[in-house]
């Protein structure tokens, strides 16, 4: 049976998991929700129609899981709880800190409405989390090791807009070559915030704006820029359409630890992403766990979820057999 | 409550899960098993008993997990099924081929004696079919490659000391470099088994030997050199004693994919691990997924499971809000 998916909010991320479910055969969309007028709003698969995201608890009985497609600082933290007592969700809460409250607040609407639902997928925190746990439970004792980039940062692009002068502007998030050297080498180094990764800036000025202070104000930010070594390029609006225009991003997450009676064996592992659309790969993540959730979720299991908690199989549109003869 | 594991045969692998046993507070080595006489077998753990194998039945109420550490030819196959009817077992099965029925004996073992019984763990089959799987489920429209090396191939080195006039070697496989750029740049190449891995021979020979013939045997040997670009280097005893005593080994796995409405986002996953000791990276994963097999069983789970199987929190001696604090 097909399992039918809602996508509650039509951004960028919405719009990744429409494109990742056309890859998915054993899954359909739905519907899609919004807040916005939903005349407004054009999708990309014939067919199917847009809601009102006040129409969707009306709609319970005919979506078996609901990827709320929302953001981490004001949406999220309302709307996953909300619609876990309707729908078996998915999102991809990524405020770090606030995990644990969100968790709890999921998990008492989840288990009240009777539902699975998944938070804080994607691949960081997601697939980046279940491979520093896999190889902290290999290797005890180690290191983990998290960098970000190649990649735009939205969070410091936002930053940098926000300075008087400043029309428009894109940041890259880059790891230095030479730490992740140092890490790749076992040598468990201490690195700094500035030894691990640079920023580089591209920044559309508006006209007879004063270039110097610009830059100034950006590599002084305090938490955004004054820790790392950050580079200001002045750009035309052209040159930021032409050249600026992706949302790649990736990074690596390096495990070193040792093993032998006297610790004498030295082990690296390495995982990492390269990735042309940050939202696309995140929205591809988040169809695999929702597979998983109504999976969860038709064997009785409620309540809030994490990538932690879901045991690889459920992700595969396979069946046990296939997986052991083929991909084991 | 302390996790008491048994080990069942003591050579490079037991030793190694012995070794990881140190490194995990949570567990404690409860005995070890042998087939030799347990008198000539001398252990590193002080206070620990070795026993005979045909000892273990008897001490099914001293032991949570038996970690199997037998070979996959002709030990496991026997093993596995029959100690899975009176322990929680975990082994590291690893014919690939083979795996569908081995799972199936174990499975209906595992379930009369109302155990969990974990087989095919290690790095591969093992951590690598795990990130074959992620990648597969998160990028549907992609493929997969696997490489080894650069590291030490046990049936490679037996293969070579059975040519006549050769003394002892060792025999390390290495992936082509050209080979990985190629699927790291998202091309999706095909590859001939000669373009993916090289082979790298260090061989002593007798006295005396004909060494052009020796050389010769060993490249054109069918399924073993044949289909590889094959180097054969002669070298001295004390060389191999003192340059190749290690087991090292290591390898990658990268998937490429594509997402978006018209597939025009491109995306590279690749995890990859560099071994200093093969048998004692081995070993640790067994003792994580040991820890699990107790955990799933305490929860009343029964039968024969996989990696696929295990959701990553069971690795973890942590609890849930630990590792959605520390790790998520």
């Amino acid at each position: 049976m097909t399992i039918r998916v809602g996508i509650l909010g039509y951004g960028n991320l919405g719009r990744g998991v429409e494109c990742a479910l056309k890859q998915n055969p054993d899954m359909e969309l739905a519907a899609v929700f919004t807040r916005r007028d939903p005349q407004s709003v054009k999708i990309l698969t014939e067919g199917v129609r847009v809601y009102h995201a006040d129409e969707a608890e009306k709609m319970a009985d005919q979506i078996d899981v609901m990827i709320l497609c929302g953001g981490s600082a004001t949406d999220l933290p309302v709307q996953t709880p909300h619609f876990a007592k309707y729908f078996n969700v998915v999102d991809s809460f990524d405020t770090h800190a606030k995990i644990p409250e969100h968790f709890q607040a999921v998990d008492e609407a989840a288990k009240e409405g009777g539902h699975v639902a998944m938070i804080s997928v994607g691949w960081d925190p997601g697939m980046f989390s279940v491979n520093r746990l896999y190889a902290e439970c290999v290797l005890p004792e180690g290191s983990n090791y998290t960098f970000w980039g190649k990649g735009v940062s939205q969070g410091h692009s936002d930053a940098i807009r926000r300075v008087k002068g400043v029309k428009d502007a894109r940041q890259y998030t880059i790891p230095v070559e030479a730490a992740l050297e140092a890490v790749r080498s076992g040598s468990n180094p201490e690195l700094t915030t500035r030894e691990k990764h640079t920023r580089e800036c591209f920044v559309v000025a508006e006209e007879g704006a004063d270039l110097a202070r610009i830059e100034q104000e950006i590599k002084t930010m305090p938490n955004y820029f004054a820790d790392y070594d950050t580079t200001v390029h002045f750009i035309t609006e052209e040159e930021l359409q032409r050249d600026h225009a992706g949302i790649p991003h990736g990074g690596f997450v390096i495990r070193s630890g040792k093993t032998g009676w006297e610790k004498e064996h030295n082990h690296v592992i390495e995982y990492s992403l390269k990735l042309d659309s940050n939202p696309e790969f995140t929205s591809s993540i988040l169809v695999a766990y929702a597979r998983a959730a109504v999976r969860m979720a038709a064997e009785g299991q409620k309540g809030c979820k994490t990538v932690f908690d879901v045991a690889p199989a459920y992700l595969s549109p396979k069946t046990g057999e296939e997986l052991r003869k083929e991909m084991l």
